[in-house]
């Protein structure tokens, strides 16, 4: 397979909006995106820069990505988080994701970091030995709380939740 | 009780660290605690920023923290997450975690983030109940994945996980 993989730019939104889209049908929370392309554009490229991204590129096709941003652990410091890593179905189980994944983790060897870490669903068995088999650790006893915008106000509305 | 909660400043560094290793403790991993008083005093308030933390103050002693940094979501955009809800043992079932919570919920709720979130521990009731009580919702499906110095060294070189 003749892809390469490189950092993101701001034309690359719309493939990377697909792929979002992808994911979540997968992770079965199709209804969950609410994100538009344009705020990508301003988030990844604006003034303040949310988040960096690398695609992996086939015949002038993105088909894959890995989405990071920095975080604070108040154990080790600056971390970086990988939110998502995703490849296009018919590209999978050709070496894209790997490419990806390396690509982030020599990106966080060269700045530093004490820890990288990101989230994988339980029943995802492929991505689960995927991780370990590559140095991740899954760590089975913490739990992912949030609490959504809808939530948001009615605590600070004093409402009823 | 008469509390206050306020923003921090660089001198409640030293009192924070004191908290982070109380916490560490509590969470049966005091020695993964790499970070040092003067990283939190460059990190919180240097040139680039990477957290924001609220302090409860009794008696002009710093006794609870809230340490929160933005994230991102490729379904939401912009996000909050919580890294520390810290009160030190002596002054808990007070409402200073509350008062710390609460806070920062309000503080999301002005900036219209889309979500907050943050982690907890599978066993600790007493914390699950209270996200709960307050709007936050447990995925219980996810897993965090964490990838240390050495496994993102031993990763880039090449050398056998």
């Amino acid at each position: 397979m003749n892809f390469i993989v490189r950092k993101a730019n701001q034309d690359d939104m719309s493939d990377v909006m697909s792929l979002i889209k992808e994911l979540a049908l997968f992770e079965k929370e199709p209804d969950e995106v609410e994100i538009s392309q344009d705020e990508l554009v301003k988030d990844g490229f604006g003034k303040k820069k949310s988040f960096k991204c690398f695609v992996a590129e086939f015949e002038s096709k993105v088909v894959g990505m890995a989405l990071f941003y920095p975080r604070y652990s108040t154990w080790k410091g600056n971390v970086l988080h990988l939110e998502d890593l995703i490849v296009t179905k018919k590209f999978r189980g050709k070496g894209i994701g790997y490419a990806l994944f390396s690509e982030f983790i020599k990106y966080a060897y060269n700045k530093k970091v004490k820890r990288v870490q990101w989230v994988v669903l339980n029943w995802n068995d492929h991505a689960i030995n995927f991780y370990k088999r590559n140095g991740g650790e899954i760590l089975n006893d913490w739990r992912v709380t949030i609490m959504n915008k809808n939530s948001i106000k009615k605590f600070v509305k004093n409402e009823s939740i």
